[in-house]
């Protein structure tokens, strides 16, 4: 069976690896996939982002992820399952929802409750280790979601706020969602946004970020541009990205997660 | 049969892969689990006390731990064989023996020494892949330890020099272990010390580091404090640390592994 | 069947995880040895000297290797087959070419274009994903790399423009291949040049860096010499570098990847 796994440890520390471990002493035959550790600290957005992006491209199993700020809060530990019969655990603070609702939607809910599917002394700050891992494990190994604890209404499971675009007159109002290790800037944006305001591939563009403005052009892909030019394209999960030809686009604009950015189509000849 | 994998490598460079690889050749079906190649460059100490911590949560196996600054002296290279029948395999530099001793002690000892099981021509510098990942995978896949070189006697193993913290009158002196990708600081310190000194759930407490003093709040965990406020709390491997609810507490304390701080019980109402 | 994996993707955001879910789709059986993701990016010919530096270490199989920075250009995607069986996927950049040639050179060759072995649709920005690792996947499933695409002649290959040092009467000019997480500074010579010039284990030696000169000793490993000594010595891969005892060389010389280096003995007691 496959466990996929998301969180913000880091890979510096052991927290991942101490997950492993737990993970292996109970399933002993699960795989696990690492999707990525790397998501910045505490940000449950871009984590819920992720996993949406990329659970499409695991095999189904069951879905680990943490990122969990409230660690030693009273919000829930969740099991989850999905309608393509995919299993989520994680943390209730919208980091499953938008990757199970991708992929069938949330058809039963479980509180990670009972005592016997943890590690104890179950700390106050390591759920990954001692409630979450464990759960994941167990659902791995066959044991049935609705062993972990009580049932949970789907309908009241937290869910991210997601950043909603504004499309105007001409310009666009989108926000940041994450910058990649080659300087790729991720925003709130669809192809279809873009062809609201009649930005297509080709046409000039400008883009305004903090008290900077900066002129690229829309293109299927980077390598369509000269090195130095800013281009606007559609990365590979979907999303709207800036990137710099031969160069890192997040440090040129000053981007980082979370910023508003606006985009408006440049007059032919400007 | 399982092989937990603890260094100071990085994942930047290709050290931790080549082991990987050298593992495989030798014993295909051996599953590895890497715990971290975070350590700081050289730390044995801080090496050390990562893997005592974890190897409670790894499956039982053959645990290969690199943090070897003396690599291309006269250090011995060593297997282990503990008193709950698992295997180490590393440098005798003091990183294994506190591992071994929290798990049922150390009832046998070998030094590497046998042609048969290195890799040749053996480098002066990267003994991770000659001599300690060859060792572990002929352990995984069945040699007996004895096979590997000539017995050492475990009372002769170097030991790590392990700070010890002083309790005094209202005081407590202690060290920084590590500071965590969270910021969180770990104090080579346990809820018993702060009891000696009154130090209680609730309690304000002082903490000096450097030429500062912080106020800070015992706790069960950082969610009982205010965001911004410093917290003492038990963390999840039984030390105490220092966190900073929604915040850095190694940047915000300037601390890093090897300081020195200060504890005090800070009088009601001051 | 091993597939092993070198990138420059980091592991910060989820690109290698994504791929290693591409692959387990498609090939659950499939073990994946994690080489190294952390090449600098977009640096080709680093890729290529990890690769082929590091590929006698680990078990036959598909050796995916994906550093790409004309990805959306007409680079060709590629799948070899080494001269001692193993098989290659990535882009036709000279990647590949230097650990295929090290292993028994290249036998065969096939460009990555037919459709049914890549995912739909396929991105612009990321055939890591949609191209690279299900071309590796499916070898590792057993297809035929013939089904994969027409054949390439593999004289037209790309091949790596790797810089030769320069080797004249008492000094040697030679090129910094890559930084290690050490500091340790390797540099594009073995043994054999300095041998040329009459360098020998113990000789004094002026290393010249930019506009700094520095003196170094060549030694066996950096554990002959003093610390905060500076020593030339040959590496665990057979390339001589330059190391800082109980230090940091690449900081305290200054040097990054691509710098020219200067090597010359030094007269006896100068």
């Amino acid at each position: 069976m496959i466990i996929t796994f998301l969180t913000d440890f880091g890979l510096q520390d052991d927290f991942v690896g101490t997950c492993h471990g737990v993970i292996k002493r109970i399933a002993p035959d699960a795989h696990i996939i690492d999707i990525t550790h790397g998501v910045a600290p505490q940000h449950v957005l871009q984590g819920a982002l992720v996993l949406a992006n990329t659970l499409p491209y695991m095999p189904e199993g069951v879905h680990l992820a943490v990122v969990d700020p409230g660690v030693g809060t009273d919000r829930k530990a969740l099991a989850l399952r999905g309608g393509d019969g995919r299993l989520y655990v994680g943390p209730d603070n919208g980091l499953l929802v938008p990757a199970a609702e991708r992929l069938g939607g949330v058809v039963g809910a479980w509180e990670l409750a009972e005592p016997a599917y943890r590690l104890h002394p179950v700390s106050h700050t390591f759920h990954g280790r001692d409630i979450f891992a464990p759960a994941a494990a167990h659902l791995a190994a066959g044991v049935d979601p609705a062993e972990l604890g009580p049932r949970v209404d789907p309908a009241v499971l937290v869910r991210p706020n997601l950043p909603t675009p504004e499309v105007g007159a001409g310009v666009i109002r989108a926000h940041v969602l994450l910058c990649d290790r080659f300087g790729n800037v991720q925003l709130n944006l669809t192809a279809e946004h873009l062809a609201q305001v009649g930005i297509e591939a080709g046409a000039g563009v400008e883009i305004e970020i903090g008290l900077q403005r900066f002129y690229a052009v829309a293109a299927r892909t980077f390598a369509d541009v000269r090195p130095g030019d800013i281009v606007l394209y559609e990365d590979a999960y979907g999303n709207i990205a800036v990137a710099l030809n031969a160069g890192n686009a997040a440090e040129m604009l000053g981007a980082s997660a979370g910023d508003q950015v606006g985009i408006s189509a440049r007059p032919p000849g400007s």
